[in-house]
């Protein structure tokens, strides 16, 4: 378009344009246009720079073309992703909040936004560690206070914990721990932590092998007997462990960990305890469900992800901090932005120049709040129970774990293999039946569950293709749920025919 | 508001609300407001949880509220932040991704958006490193290639670099590297390298001592010599070089590091070569200023920002590569997710989930494109060597460094010290007349520059406090400048009456 005029308001078509694009997608579902690679390919494979003469109107044509081609997230029978439906407003805000670009990490170019930044993460750390008045009022705007920090997502939290922790055990030289005699570092958590800790680990020259993800019960929570023998280990053989993890909510099961038998652990043993919370932290807001995070508010510093079960956009994660004055293990400072002797947040995120994203956690609070969340929180356990009750009611499902949160892992039984005890053979089977299910399905794209591969105690080490529903979108009824172990019923009868006959 | 509204359409008012929120504040500048801390505090210090019970117009009362306080990027008075005044469609596009709320992590939580984004890439890798044709059609969609990944910003994108440099040259366990006999591992640069490198290294386990930040020449460039001499001290001292660093566009300068002379060193010794291009890197859309940036294309790995010279909102970073298979340094995968057998961009990047900014990328390659680019480019670069020599012409400010790109370094000089040359302690006293200045300026809220500390070759060694001017918008007109500089000379005068009377 003509550069003059690209600062100039928008043309009103566009609104209506943007609109009806919105409306027309959240309409459809990816049974509209199905995955297929050659043609996603043949659709979008310039690598030339446009001369910048497309017009707003040519530029929502493409747009029109590229949409059907998106994945329906917000779908109600799409119940295999952790990103959320989002509330209506957040369209509108998001406008706002692109023609504001404010940048949170300087004061100077933020103000008032770097105060409201640090106001939403207080109500975040009320709202795990549960401090007092007096405390909040110290700390909320303390220059040298960090009640946390935000981050683009759960990974740079959990990255920014596993970097804390090292930096106050250990400093940030880890040729200087090894002269002094160790063989390495490690981080000590269940085997079903997120990946983001192996990167974190690469990351911080540990190696991605100083994960040691360590056997959990039949509840798929971390076993207390497997972290005490693999602390006695490391001690015995010179590994500096710089951070229990327990994670709650894991990815796959949902299953929370023994946070407070592992917060005595880390206190006894001096060693920094971090929770993922990112999928589970909400529930804290639930009156009924809150107890099952009892022994998170012990954690020295804890992951959430506002893109999960906080209903806003993506790019929003926090880490929050015990105690205010940890994150100057981190700090550091540059002459020509961030000054020692600045307030700005940009002396302790891992991240520099980031969008102000706290408007979105703030907007939330205020237009969903307490009795919001609670309800979304609830409401989804309940959808969850539900679906968990009409597995096991059909020889054709096998639910893997009872549900702790909204996460549900069960697989499909093809009609042969039903009414028995599978063994390691027939699992093998039912793994790749369970494989070309979850792809034929996404491929129809009607509705959508994700699938995962992991081990559950009732059938040894044997890995197990898992399907995985995440009960998350408010707008899921019980007939959407009905319809989808339909569909995988009649999927899996079409494919019991041709793999097994 | 009430729970089962949340995800209804908007009502109309909110959107006309929004839209004269954004037309109100465009309107106005930060002397509306002045910083003010304890007024700031004074009104965002709730820790609270909102119930919930808010209402639309509610919180749109709030933000018509916080509005007045927060800092007015886009003004054309305000020369001072690297942050992009944004397109005006940039909002309405902001609203339809936020409502798509796609992951690119997965290709199954993105679908199309994952190709796009491959496809931007592939633009900018092209802009960059010039390939043919039939390098992209190999590489732009290829499983295991990855001409780039997006970053949430610079700062994360400098951080990949240095990942994997360190990964390519002695993988991720630097205990093993201890026990081959290393002493340490360094990046060298110039001492105007970004502060995200001394974060990363700290991050990487190096220490932050390990970015070893070496001399510039008059035209504040790295010094080949200090780096010869430093790549001797480092073989003799068993430290292992994981990158030279060359900085295209240097924050406080917007100096050029000899990019062929280090070009031609990081092939002779077989080290990675990362150029800090997150400024510069558009030069290369104007024809009349791109070989500023010859050798870029010789580099292992660019760093370039969307949200400075390409006008697209906070968030959107880039990591280039220049061979698509580098990236598999760093390459990991989850079960539950990011198969190792899948397409997903989340194979390769610091990040999991990250929002779809590619899309802003696209739009603005369609609708602002080369042509555009080039004369944003050229049209700043001329309004910096404008404001220079209105700078020169005036005995009342001192220029720091001739133009290279659109970042002007200067300071004011005190009447009763303009027209002779400054020694050590006119320096002093220069120093805290240009912090006062700055501050005062911002204070007032009509118009804005940064400072920054460093030294320039003609005064030595001493620290100098420099006013720091960024010509990048294009409704700077004449007048804006004139009226910047005349404001100062303004406050330089009261505050001379103050400060040495």
């Amino acid at each position: 378009m003509k550069f003059d005029e690209l600062f100039l308001s928008p043309h009103q078509d566009l609104d209506g344009h943007i609109s009806a694009l919105i409306h027309a997608f959240h309409e459809t579902d990816d049974s509209r246009l199905p995955y297929d690679r050659a043609h996603f390919i043949h659709q979008l494979s310039e690598a030339g720079m446009p001369s910048g003469e497309a017009s707003l109107a040519d530029y929502v044509e493409r747009l029109a073309g590229l949409l059907p081609g998106i994945s329906h997230l917000a779908s109600p029978r799409y119940m295999g992703h952790m990103t959320a439906p989002l509330p209506a407003y957040t369209g509108e805000l998001s406008r706002l909040l692109a023609m504001l670009n404010q940048n949170p990490m300087k004061m100077e170019s933020s103000r008032l936004l770097s105060f409201l930044e640090r106001e939403s993460l207080a109500r975040l750390h009320r709202l795990v560690y549960d401090q007092d008045d007096a405390f909040y009022q110290a700390h909320m705007h303390a220059k040298d206070s960090a009640l946390g920090v935000m981050t683009s997502g759960g990974t740079i939290a959990n990255v920014t914990a596993l970097w804390l922790a090292r930096n106050r055990a250990c400093g940030d030289n880890l040729f200087a721990l090894a002269a002094e005699g160790w063989r390495g570092v490690a981080v000590l958590g269940s085997r079903l932590m997120h990946y983001s800790f192996d990167k974190g680990m690469d990351l911080l020259g540990a190696g991605a092998s100083a994960v040691h993800r360590l056997p959990v019960d039949e509840h798929n929570r971390l076993s207390i007997p497997a972290l005490e023998a693999e602390l006695a280990r490391c001690k015995a053989e010179r590994i500096k462990v710089l951070a229990l993890v327990g994670v709650a909510g894991t990815t796959d099961f949902g299953s929370i960990d023994p946070l407070p038998e592992m917060a005595d652990i880390a206190q006894r043993e001096h060693i920094h305890l971090h929770i993922d919370a990112a999928w589970g932290g909400p529930t804290r807001f639930s009156s009924r469900y809150r107890d099952l995070l009892a022994g998170m508010e012990r954690a020295d510093t804890v992951t959430l992800d506002g893109h999960k079960q906080l209903l806003v956009p993506l790019g929003t994660g926090m880490l929050l901090c015990r105690e205010p004055g940890l994150m100057m293990a981190v700090k550091r400072e540059a002459p020509y932005a961030i000054r020692a002797t600045s307030f700005d947040q940009g002396r302790f995120t891992l991240e520099g120049t980031r969008p102000a994203n706290a408007l979105y956690l703030d907007a939330a609070f205020h237009l969903i709040g307490v009795s919001g969340y609670a309800r979304l929180i609830e409401e989804n356990y309940d959808r969850a129970r539900l679906m968990a009750t009409l597995i096991e009611a059909d020889p054709a499902f096998e639910l893997m774990a009872a549900p702790v949160m909204n996460l549900l892992a069960y697989r499909c039984i093809p009609p042969h293999l039903q009414g028995r005890t599978p063994d390691e053979s027939d699992n093998i089977q039912i793994n790749a039946f369970n494989i070309a299910l979850q792809k034929r399905q996404r491929a129809e794209g009607h509705s959508f569950v994700s699938r995962t591969a992991r081990s559950v105690t009732r059938y040894g080490e044997q890995p197990l293709t898992l399907l995985r529903a995440v009960l998350l979108n408010p707008q899921i009824r019980r007939e959407h749920i009905e319809a989808l172990l339909a569909e995988q019923k009649r999927l899996g009868a079409e494919l019991a025919q041709e793999l097994f006959t």
